[in-house]
């Protein structure tokens, strides 16, 4: 039951970019699990990967040819995520790529592997192999939509969004899918995110305005704090629009605003489609010494298992939030600085409640299905915002019957 | 549903420790919520509290008395922490401490308070005053059974141990009592333990000896990762038995020794009383290179949802553990060295699947009450042990519905 969120009905075609579907039957037979994304030549590719040191077996391989290739081709399977599966996993991310080139006549290199689903089954090749050619015979430029249907896992909506933007007289458009619905927290999550744009940048350009808002978007949210094996976010620009982007300045700012947005959008999707979520969180904390120390507080807040269940239950029992901004490691915190916000509604204030706040006020907000948690420290001009939700029967449901 | 817990059938009084219980209706009528605590002349008496920076009220005051002054007095209430109250909740505490003290006879900093309940809501200081005759005149030795019910709040069974050891020629005995089972994580917990011995001890010693049992039981425990406001953990040497310990040494050792079994026993008896709770899991990393990268990677796969839900679910997704020890942010790990194993089933060599893993043998492991996750890094010689629960169904529902 997503939050706030619905499926996108329509998404920009990016000159350059095709994409086909096809069901491989990987996990379930009949459900649309592979898809490929055909990059014209001429078109820069950058990534972001997990930070998890057992990354999978995709993550590497990938990594491995953006290393020295521009891929003409993205390969991505759901239902199974080719991760803790040592060396045979490495093979089949290697397989995997060198048929689908053989099928589409270019080289293993030119593409890349994502895999997302269950960890630490071997990757079934030869049903990707045998789904390929469909996939291929399949490619379109209008197929947006169904690409962010295929790669969705426990996402219960398909999560899309574009822009677009005018840079030196020309419309330029961005176009993104994403996935991801739990092991959700910040340094990616298990989370595939493909994004386009017919805008031409060179590779260290695109690779900032990747960062930047990878950073602002998929960097600010959690669902449980598991950073996944597999995350990964790619952004091709294919240069189709003949606008050109060549140093930091106005124009870049504008097709970073734009790409920002865009990440922002899919990030939330993702929070609002959390397993088993029934709250969009916003965690604020302002007037900290540094950006570091404003996010240990909001992650910890985040993770409480305690402020979570409260959510859930619509309970504004800000006693748990006040517990876990003492524990987040701030030095030398001066309580009677503090003051928290539910919403519009300030509950703490001099290291206790709030003179003027109520009950009833407080549930008001909490009764909301949008929540804003405002803490601010009183100590400096830093300030943070993340997105995460609430911790539901459902969660519990979702991820202990996950594989049966 | 405490897993492999059973209520204390008899603990052994302490020379020169009362108990007194009785019903001050704090949250709930007639429920016995008021322990008092009676400590002869002549103790020793140290305590260890929590870290969380919102300490509440009572842990604040308890310090300051306890920096100054031996206790004549425990008083420990539940039903209301007296947290996140202000000026106000200091104001409560102190008054608390005084009444007590006249009813009794002593000097107001003669009292130590503790409280364990709610957050944020005022202490009713009149219902506590009101019971406060009722439990000096309940005062008896052989009362620490009723004492261990007495300060329980979503604990489903009282917790309680004894050790008796031979010093010098002379049996000296250890009781304690515990309360915790939710917000409850490393560096204490919503937990408070009080303990008593009739060995005599000079304070430095006496520190010493209870900060090593904590470090070694107390704080190696999470049943959610957070860590509350109100921990206490108090010991006290009576020096009854008449077995003085001056130094460190082999008298020391033993003492120490059995403090430490103690400790454990109640920290194990918190985490299989913990909330919700249809598992008792132990988590051991070994080969590590320091005591700090193992308690990290312990505690990562201890506070993971998804593998909280998994093993709630009997579940052997170890490719989830796996992801786990990959977040928890030890630099320069091999992966190839790094071994994990349920129970006594390896799972994960070589980065991979062990080639002799099965899921029936690693199911017949997750379906047991009791389970051990080994995880071997591959990089040194140091290693911790930690203990947790699954994360279920009713510890959504036990948080959830704590206020209604």
């Amino acid at each position: 039951m997503p939050v706030g969120l619905s499926a996108p009905v329509e998404l920009s075609p990016v000159a350059g970019i095709r994409l086909g579907i096809a069901s491989a039957g990987i996990k379930k037979p009949g459900r649309r699990d592979l898809v490929v994304m055909e990059i014209a030549a001429g078109a820069t590719c950058v990534a972001l990967f997990t930070r998890n040191a057992f990354c999978a077996a995709p993550v590497i391989i990938a990594r491995e040819h953006l290393d020295t290739d521009t891929p003409c081709y993205l390969l991505i399977n759901t239902g199974n995520a080719n991760a803790g599966t040592g060396a045979s996993g490495l093979e089949n991310a290697r397989r995997s790529c060198a048929s689908l080139a053989q099928h589409a006549g270019c080289a293993a290199r030119e593409v890349l592997p994502f895999s997302t689903g269950v960890i630490g089954e071997p990757l079934p090749v030869e049903k990707l192999e045998a789904a390929m050619p469909a996939a291929l015979s399949a490619l379109r430029a209008d197929a947006w939509i169904d690409a962010a249907h295929g790669i969705m896992t426990t996402d219960t909506l398909a999560k899309g969004a574009s822009r677009q933007v005018v840079i030196d007289g020309v419309t330029v458009t961005l176009t993104g899918i994403a996935k991801g619905a739990g092991m959700i927290r910040p340094d990616m999550a298990t989370m595939l995110s493909f994004i386009a744009t017919d805008a031409a940048l060179p590779q260290p350009l695109l690779q900032r305005a990747l960062a930047q808002a990878v950073n602002a978007s998929f960097n600010r949210i959690t669902v449980d704090g598991d950073t996944s094996t597999n995350d990964s976010c790619v952004l091709v620009a294919t240069g189709a629009a003949r606008v050109s982007i060549e140093t930091v300045g106005a124009e870049f700012d504008i097709f970073a605003a734009a790409l920002t947005g865009l990440c922002i959008e899919l990030a939330q999707a993702i929070v609002r489609d959390g397993e088993g979520a029934t709250k969009f969180i916003t965690i604020e904390v302002a007037e900290g010494r540094d950006a570091q120390e404003c996010l240990n507080v909001a992650y910890t807040i985040a993770h409480s298992p305690l402020v979570k269940t409260a959510l859930f239950a619509s309970d504004p029992n800000w006693g748990r939030i006040l517990a876990a901004v003492g524990r987040a490691g701030v030095q030398d915190m001066v309580l009677e600085r503090i003051r928290v916000q539910l919403g519009d509604v300030c509950i703490v204030s001099e290291g206790g409640r709030d003179p003027a706040y109520t009950e009833a006020a407080g549930q008001a907000v909490m009764n909301r299905a949008e929540i804003l948690i405002r803490v601010l420290l009183g100590r400096g001009d830093a300030s943070e915002r993340i997105w995460t939700t609430d911790l539901s029967y459902d969660y519990v449901k979702i991820n202990a019957e996950y594989r049966t």
